[in-house]
């Protein structure tokens, strides 16, 4: 925990905030923190608008087995966003927990998760796609990296309206780049705009859905001989695009 | 899996193996194999020398609650390695076991763990570092990845020694890249010969640490402004210097 994450609900003055869960254990218990330190501290922003300079310091006033209570002075802006655009075939819920808080310390802001033939129907049931979760692993992901803007994440649960419409409007803003073993092309590195990247499921897109992403005008790019884990190819392919 | 590996003492016979462990385990259970099929195995290669043409087929000739046998048929090269040495602080024992895992599956065959004044003592206890252990996490690597060249992981318990000395060697090699988040030039992309990366302990190296890197002429290298886990820095880095 680099950073102490904030909510609205957490102040009970302009200046104050009072914590009682696991902000105030992982202070007392890993930092030892003592009143008077200064922690980092920031004020999460839902990344609706320009990012707020919500980053600043907060001076422990208290903590004890009740309480975290700081002073918080807030004014620096966080790290520059990455550009581009995750998209994902629905992983597994312990691997979907790993990349949605690697994905966000370095710094991406959209985090699309699409059906694919062979994504497990079950993930869809998973409790790690619900709100709360997600918002969970994003935050830990803001703690690793001094960030206060929440990255937006979408469930698209039809492929083809997915590929379709929802990718359409990113087309829009650069290229869609999909990962794909076969592909006799490789991944571009350091482009100058933002791109879509799309990891396909364990075991890969069907030959129907490589067709549909080829037909929309987008990039087959090969990762390499290699076969990755989907968390190692994801950060791998950001750090190449980045 | 992606790769069923194969020691010398898996074979019965010139061109047949019987596995009889978590191999036999996870052919009958996850990838519900039977006789006839064919699998990707691979016979471990323990790097010294050029790679030998080591990856092949598996034909199952019994796959049972006992054994699962092959008639295997090697010949076919491993992907290239990758040119690079990762040289780690010795990070907490989980967090080693991932980074082994997914340097090894990026392909990287040279690891160097060494100790920094922040690296915990009690982690130069923990079984995670002892050679059987550190093997299994290696073979992971090479069975997600599918290669058969184990990589090498030496042990450096005294870091000036280390700096100065083991670190010599690759210097004539190549850049040997100090990862610091102080530093003002950013990680270069894309190195045409082989580097040697270099990451310190959480909380960074301290000041004296700094000092003799620079001394000895390494480049001390920022990788931006977010804090980074171990395990997700390295993966970004060895993608960014590929």
């Amino acid at each position: 925990m680099n950073l102490i994450v904030l909510e609205a609900a957490d102040f009970v003055a302009a200046d104050r905030v009072r914590l009682t869960d696991r902000r105030r254990e992982h202070a007392r218990k890993h930092l030892k923190v003592a009143v008077g330190d200064r922690l980092k501290v920031g004020l999460l922003d839902d990344g609706e608008g320009p990012p707020a300079p919500n980053l600043g310091i907060g001076e422990v006033l208290r903590c004890d087995r009740e309480a975290l209570e700081l002073r918080v002075e807030l004014g620096q802006r966080p790290p520059p966003p990455s550009e581009h655009t995750l998209a994902l075939a629905l992983p597994r819920p312990h691997t979907l927990e790993k990349v949605l808080q690697q994905a966000t310390a370095l710094g991406v802001k959209r985090i699309l998760l699409f059906h694919a033939r062979r994504v497990e129907k079950s993930y869809w049931d998973a409790s790690a796609i619900e709100p709360a979760a997600i918002r969970s692993q994003l935050c830990l992901g803001l703690e690793q990296c001094v960030d206060t803007v929440l990255p937006k994440v979408e469930l698209h649960r039809k492929f083809r309206p997915f590929v379709e419409d929802r990718l359409a409007s990113l087309r829009e803003r650069g290229p869609v780049l999909v990962g794909d073993p076969e592909a006799a092309q490789a991944c571009p590195r350091a482009l100058a705009g933002p791109a879509t990247l799309v990891l396909g499921p364990e075991g890969g897109f069907v030959d129907f859905e490589r067709e549909r992403f080829a037909a929309m005008g987008d990039m087959l790019v090969s990762l390499g001989p290699r076969i990755l884990r989907v968390e190692t190819a994801a950060v791998a392919l950001l750090a190449r695009l980045a």
